[in-house]
């Protein structure tokens, strides 16, 4: 591509037209547009909030002869209005002179709040449809189409930056400027256009009258998002990759992190650290989680940050070399001395730090350290994998199994104790990839089994690491995250030294599972969820 | 939402807006128009195709009484258009009147190639801006949003159905095609401006001349998406799921699939076929793949797909049960026999079926069969992967590794035979998660070690399965997808039995690896390219 018209001339603003249903910071950008003696268009609410802060204003219907009508459906639909936008300095002079077109430098304009609207439950079609703007788009695309000319503001936010322009430059705003407002404009329209797509393709049939005729999924499904940053590489160095956010980041979410010191994060780094994160997270206790290869590979939780450290460190000691860990309170010093002094650490990740442990955290100057606002994890979030020119979308996997969730199937209860130990290894075992076997004992991994293509094999590592890491896994519960179609792997779990499993039950061999635990003298506990993560 | 006015009447079509730069069907559906008695109004090119068909037509400035201007870029932005696409049957019948402004029914029209010419690499940022359509989605949006009386087509493939609807219906449209047709007007005003957002968007800087001034990562990045299918459940029973593709799939990938037989295809199946599917089309010869949880449990290359089939299974045939088997080549009756009669199989997956495969397969109704034209891999795809609140974007992982890209550095050079196992099982460790070691001997697996977080286990797995499956690994080879920091994984690999080794190399230690590959007589070769996959 040449960029064979840019860059062009600065452009002296001589007529706006201002056109908003946010009036945040509208009387300040029109007085200082006014003092710069651009003359003023407006319409309706906003002409009325311009003309009582005392700034003169025309109507865009004295402009075009045309009066607004049908309750505003068209009021700027005109070549007076579009004229003025689209016409092209040198070339469009004449027929603009000879039809009294006036030229627009500059375009101010927010939508219609369909978003709003149509995310309420309680809006009704007709009202989602009346907020669907047909005028305001059209202007910010003629505008931003004419970037070579016009320059155009959809947000308040860029306000501040148009009037402090304007004052250095003598009333012009320069091409760089109206290119990146342009931009703007049109990321705007297609976030907007992206909606209203969304949101009519979920209605299955509109003559049904019933309250939730939409469906999950949109028949066409739209996304927009922001680019964060570039990354040096993706998930190998030949492959390019930037990671992005959505549009209103959920609070809590990895997508939130501010990083405080630190190499760039890597692809690897960025997809660990929101395993690390969503996992710890669960728990309210302090809790420290260490991944590897999208694996934890090390939970535990403790009274401090230091010990849940020390404990989730203990599990795998080889795997933990290089490894992501988050914290789910603010990282003292001294953790932060015990884990830097220790092993080599990709990425550190809490929700807030003592000073005195970023201030160690220096010496290390390339580990990353991520701060991430803790907030509770927000539900209906739309979770996707893509496959060969298709993607997967699905709600994400935001179940939470309480102690009043658990089916007790075994003659024998577990204790207080091993029902803490349960839980506490099923939230593990939801973040290790299927299949998953998490042994636990006293709120800590003891071992874990990751991504086998058979259940028995998951088990056999979690003992393997156990057993390498010098743990005893006697005494310890089992969890994994998806039934056990055979007796084997209760026998053998018994075998090693479990008393007490959680797992999701549902196996048409239940009752053969079930009798294996009796006979060893297991307890048994079903969530009646599975966690299949891959 | 209720959906308050709908079902409204069937309307009665009028008058009707032609403006198409794709010609096709036009003349058939004018045709079918002035025999209903609909007055044609249109411009330009399309009213020129329409009277030299024999049409009358009326030019749409003879209905404004302002004429086109701007080369174009003024022409239908005005009130008795947009009064005409915009105005409520009922409401606004006076003011419309008043204004000498006359009802549109049907408004016909497709938009600048702006997806086509922003694809060529040629094309100036001038070429790409003025290929910005702002009349054409202005018009499509007014009529799609008064749906309750107008009807818009934007696609020559839906004017079949249209003419049918009005020879049915005596010139009417109903609506509940209206209210289609309003919802792909939408769906394709927002793939449009989407893709103005994904271009504009990613130029770093318009005074920049230079020809390639564009990232492959945008600003802001713009996904459409069509659903292919709900799906009963996602990736566990308690979350809601669809399947979308592309707007445009790559020939040969899985989203081109045609299901031929079988029970609906779950989230899972997908993300299995996927993996499964893409791993058997790397292969020249004929080759199975068996993929259980997201991971190749055995694969093999033999003269027909019955043998492949064969070794592919021996590998570990308690995971291949429920497996996901795909095929390279088309499948025959004697192998779809020996599949269906031995193990449960979740989804068969080849390029073409002999019929005898097909009418053995309906003998197990439940299997789902999927037909996926071959075709060879496209480069360019875009990978992603969704993390809270965020989106990782890559390029996919689609380098190929080719017999002179391997670099020997041990002083034994591997056989013919070694290079061509390490070439087949690096093929396969690009496919399994990480860290991934793979050992294959003959064009088949003989151990996979997956989803590990430290190398040494995922090679300690490998080892185990072979001896339970009762495989010698004697002789084999063996894939890393990363290189080896310390020697142990090679001392390992010596002792049981492993002879040549293909690894990316690149280790701090490699000098020290290479020695140790030389001190037990293996043959070692770099690949400069390593394949996480997690």
């Amino acid at each position: 591509m040449t960029a064979d018209r840019l860059p062009g001339p600065a452009v002296k603003i001589t007529r706006a037209l201002l056109s908003v249903s946010d009036k945040t910071g509208l009387i300040d950008l029109a007085r200082a547009l006014a003092a710069h003696g651009v003359e003023l268009l407006s319409t309706g609410g906003t002409a009325k909030a311009l003309r009582d802060a005392g700034l003169a204003v025309k109507d865009v219907s004295e402009a075009t002869g045309f009066p607004e009508m049908m309750d505003g459906r068209v009021k700027t639909l005109h070549p007076v209005v579009h004229g003025g936008l689209l016409g092209r300095a040198g070339t469009d002079d004449a027929v603009m002179a000879q039809h009294g077109i006036a030229p627009i430098d500059l375009l101010v304009l927010n939508l219609y709040p369909f978003e709003k609207v149509s995310a309420d439950p309680d809006s009704s079609l007709d009202e989602i449809v009346e907020n669907i703007d047909i005028g305001g788009p059209a202007m910010l695309r003629s505008a931003a189409k004419n970037f070579a000319r016009v320059a155009v503001a959809t947000d308040p936010a860029q306000y501040a930056g148009i009037i402090e322009e304007l004052a250095a430059n003598d009333g012009a705003l320069s091409a760089k400027t109206r290119f990146a407002l342009s931009v703007a404009a049109f990321n705007r329209v297609a976030q907007y256009d992206a909606r209203i797509s969304d949101v009519l393709s979920a209605i299955a049939d509109p003559s049904d009258e019933s309250a939730r005729n939409r469906s999950a999924f949109s028949a066409q499904a739209n996304g927009s998002f922001v680019k964060v940053m570039d990354l040096r590489y993706g998930e190998n160095p030949h492959q390019q990759a930037a990671f992005y956010r959505d549009l209103h980041p959920a609070p809590g979410s990895l997508a939130t992190f501010a990083q405080l010191q630190g190499k760039e994060l890597s692809y690897n780094n960025i997809a660990d650290s929101d395993a690390a994160w969503e996992c710890v997270r669960q728990f309210d206790a302090p809790a420290c989680v260490i991944v590897k290869h999208a694996n934890p590979c090390g939970v535990a939780v403790g009274v401090a940050p230091g010990d849940a450290y020390e404990l989730a460190y203990a599990t795998d000691p080889t795997s933990a070399f290089g490894g992501i860990i988050a914290f789910n309170v603010k990282l003292d010093a001294a953790t932060a001395r015990a884990i830097l002094d220790r092993q080599f650490v990709e990425v550190l990740i809490a929700p807030d730090y003592d000073q005195a442990a970023l201030d160690y955290a220096k010496k290390k100057a390339n580990v990353r350290v991520l701060r991430i606002p803790m907030a509770p994890s927000s539900r209906g979030f739309i979770d996707a994998k893509r496959v060969g020119s298709g993607l997967l979308m699905q709600t994400a996997d935001d179940r939470v199994v309480a102690r009043d969730d658990l089916k007790v199937v075994t003659k024998l209860a577990p204790t207080e104790a091993q029902f803490s130990d349960l839980l506490f290894a099923w939230k593990v075992a939801k973040f290790v990839k299927s299949n998953a076997i998490v042994y636990a004992k006293d709120q800590r991994t003891i071992g874990v089994g990751a991504g086998q293509m058979s259940r028995v094999y998951s088990a056999r590592i979690a003992g393997i690491k156990a057993q390498d890491a010098g743990l005893r896994v006697e005494g310890s519960v089992m969890a994994s995250d998806a039934f056990f179609p055979f007796r084997d792997g209760i026998d053998a779990a018994a075998a090693a030294g479990i008393k007490a499993v959680i797992q999701p039950g549902g196996s048409m061999r239940d009752n053969e599972v079930i009798a294996a635990a009796d006979e060893h003298g297991l307890a048994m506990v079903f969530t009646g969820v599975r966690h299949f993560r891959h």
